[in-house]
């Protein structure tokens, strides 16, 4: 019996798409690299058909691709040709909120924004957010480990998950569906499969975090001369406001084309930086005046140039709008979105060492740069235009080399992915991927899980 | 050649001390259930002493226990005959302060009071905290995840890790000493080894993340009815109190106890709770204008019946001093203080089963209850006088078992180490425990690396 047969007779024709019934949007995710269709997609409905999956296709020596909701940007859902994809659409759903634990226990395959509205009808914060929140599901957010808008104040996905349910490569389901902070009882295995891209088990449920909901958000946008006063606004905000949540650097040059494109200004010069800054409140005049109070001394201080408060939540909408910049995809040709890690001292120096590198080198290129530095996260967006294999490997190679000269890792938040694999040494040692090679081993003897991804 | 003299020849004879030259101190840690001294003792000064140790000992898989401050509860630093120790103490120091990244690094040996001090010097927090502060150590802390007073806002000692340095079982150096908060590339293998209880590799410099220091703080000793209300009162807390950076909870039995032992009182009547609330603040009076008013509110509400305001930082003192109870080990034979997690909703249940079927059986014990709720960790202090080893036993399963009916987990904090090894399986299943065995062997093939401890 073929493994397809096999995988139907225990699950069902409706559970497992073969040939035409494989729609097109299983070939890739948004990083629109994705070549081939999987042999087959199992949508499985419940945790055990995810296991009967599993221990099908691990006796078969079957590769498998977890797929989520395909909104990543690193390749880490695509198909190889010849793997079987399980998709987790169908393992949807919010199972318990507890308000009063702080819990919200949910399967793996739900939609960010479905889980965060959810939250919000129950008068709490799931504070895991991000752009793509109306596509990306929670599996693939843990299994990222998602940043986003609100690290600053609310962490990483890591450190909003309490509970996990992982299925490992053999079918074993591992129930660690935990509601409590500390849980200090031998290896904390929930660790292992945050963040490691579907490589060593596909969550099926999780327990995240939930938080009062703040009543209401102070918005400025500011503006200042260089980016050592960006970090010292940044340091004075984490002093002063006891609620920073969200701090976005925008250089001068993301600002330009974003403006351009959107067709909205804001100061009447150009500035080297403008940054959002953000802080929940409860509201109340005293809150609004702390905030003001804030800006004001910085003002007074010569630390800002210029600022605008934000005085009506369509204001603080066109604010971010400038900052969520989907439009460069659709205004580049063929824009490439780095994202990288550095220490925060050191951002400013990486920025110009790499756009001079680049300008260097694609002398028309579009080089511009914007990110959570409070996370010490960079995102730079560069295009140069209708470019060969060689080119871009070129764009990858200048600016990974000088992320490794600075002393910062090559994926903050996106993952390793297909597409960053080549550069993994750039930010690991050779005694690191042995070790990851060495757990991967452990739980995946027969490599079947997103073989080609990560390591 | 003997195992010692190669460790010798290699190290020099200062860094092994073998005989006489072992010290008592050697033998135990806080649980004083250590019986034996170790074979020998190595105190490397750098990391490369470290893999050279490790290096001969896997070479001859000689078993080695790590040992930080001794300040465990849970017999993880205790050697068992035969065994070679590894003391981190002579590897310490602060190596930088990096106030703008918000980073220290910092050798695993170093106490843990004094980082807190190099910290608060250079104006900054290190959030980690506990009663042990002036001998446990950096290594340790993580070692055991350590949580503390400050979890309801920091997090516990795993939020508070950037990077680590680790040398596995065979000398491999893992330099993971990243100071972004963001860093997907590839499995997080520092997660690994934080609360591994150094069964996994040993630790020798960590990256901790600095935070702003709070000018001042407002603390409060509140006076409740019930249980239900001391929940609802966290709640309200989470929601209103913006820097929130304590909720100790203790029952009547507890305060008890420890006021008399210590001659102070607070209040006219005895009441069935009291509450340590602590806020971070400015020092402004509009913050302590708010405070006051959130316990008024309450006061109004019926939620909670009295309350006390620290107006010194003496007062303040006297408030904790009834919560760090550490005469109770000195007044109460053989005192028994476990550490439990529980879903926050059922920890009042859990304390009347708890304490019934415990003087059920043991009708002359103390038991009382005190604890980190908000964190969900709840620590029992249990008394049943001179008691046989069977008896000491009957506690422990009375007390475990209770807590795998209310859906808990039998350390929060502490680990697992050896006291608590026979009681595993009460948080952990087959499948669970099975993979934990997979990661160790992938990571330790021989097991040298605190055998016996954990799994
Ligand atoms: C507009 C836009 C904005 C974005 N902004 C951010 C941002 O601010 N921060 C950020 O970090 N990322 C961001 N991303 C990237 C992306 O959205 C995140 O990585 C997201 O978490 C991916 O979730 P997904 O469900 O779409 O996963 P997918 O793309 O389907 O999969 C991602 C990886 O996880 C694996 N996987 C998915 N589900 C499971 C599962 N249940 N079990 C095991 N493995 C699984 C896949 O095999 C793959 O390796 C953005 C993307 C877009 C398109
Ligand atoms: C008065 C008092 C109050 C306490 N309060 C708390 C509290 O509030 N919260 C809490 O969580 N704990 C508390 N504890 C427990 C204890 O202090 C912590 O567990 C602490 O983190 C132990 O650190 P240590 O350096 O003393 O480690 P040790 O006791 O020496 O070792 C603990 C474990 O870690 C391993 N280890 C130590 N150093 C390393 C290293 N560098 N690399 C690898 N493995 C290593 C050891 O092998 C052992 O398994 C308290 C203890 C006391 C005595």
């Amino acid at each position: 019996m073929s493994i397809i047969d096999e995988l139907t007779e225990a699950l069902g024709a409706e559970t497992v798409l073969t040939g035409a019934a494989i729609g097109e949007r299983y070939r890739s995710d948004e990083s629109l690299t994705g070549r081939v269709l999987p042999m087959a997609v199992i949508r499985p409905r419940t945790v055990e058909e995810v296991s009967t999956a599993l221990r099908i296709c691990n006796a078969h020596g079957q590769p498998v691709v977890p797929q989520g909701g395909l909104a990543g940007l690193a390749g880490g859902a695509n198909a190889s040709g010849g793997d079987v994809a399980i998709s987790l659409e169908n393992l949807a759903g919010i199972e318990e909120i507890d308000t009063a634990a702080g819990t919200m226990t949910v399967k793996a395959g739900t939609v960010l924004e479905v889980a965060q509205n959810a939250a919000a009808e129950a008068g709490m914060l799931l504070a895991i957010d991000l752009g793509a929140r109306g596509s990306c599901q929670i599996g693939g957010n843990i299994s990222t480990n998602a940043g986003g808008i609100r690290v600053i104040r609310h962490g990483v996905t890591r450190d909003n998950v309490l509970g996990l349910e992982v299925v490992l490569a053999d079918g074993t389901v591992l129930s660690m569906l935990n509601k409590m902070t500390k849980n200090n009882t031998g290896y904390d295995l929930r660790q292992f499969f945050i963040g490691a891209e579907g490589t060593l088990g596909i969550i099926t449920r999780a327990v995240v975090k939930l938080k009062p909901r703040p009543p209401a958000r102070s918005t400025a946008l500011v503006a200042l001369e260089n980016y050592d006063a960006v970090v010292a606004l940044l340091g004075r905000a984490r002093r002063e406001l006891e609620a920073l949540s969200a701090f976005e650097a925008m250089w001068e040059n993301f600002v330009r084309f974003n403006c351009e494109a959107a067709g909205i200004s804001f100061f009447e010069t150009a500035y080297p930086f403008l940054v959002i800054v953000e802080e929940d409140s409860d509201g109340s005049d005293a809150a609004r005046d702390r905030f003001e109070a804030f800006l004001g001394r910085a003002l007074e201080d010569g630390l800002i140039v210029d600022a605008l408060i934000a005085q009506s939540e369509k204001e603080t909408q066109r604010f971010w709008s400038v900052r969520e910049a989907y439009m460069m995809g659709q205004l580049l040709p063929s824009l490439i979105n780095l994202d990288v890690s550095l220490p925060i001292g050191s951002i400013g120096d990486y920025a110009r060492a790499c756009e001079a590198a680049l300008l260097e080198r694609f002398p028309d290129a579009h080089v511009s740069f914007f990110g959570h530095i409070g996370d010490s996260n960079l995102h730079v967006a560069i295009s140069v235009g209708e470019a060969s294999a060689e080119e871009l490997h070129a764009v990858d190679e200048i600016a990974y080399d000088l992320v490794k000269a600075f002393g910062g890792s090559i994926s903050a938040e996106h993952g390793i992915g297909t597409l960053k694999r080549p550069y993994l040494g750039c930010s690991r040692s050779a005694e690191e991927l042995d070790a990851m090679r060495r757990i991967k081993l452990a739980l995946d003897p027969k490599g079947i899980l997103n073989p080609g991804k990560v390591i």
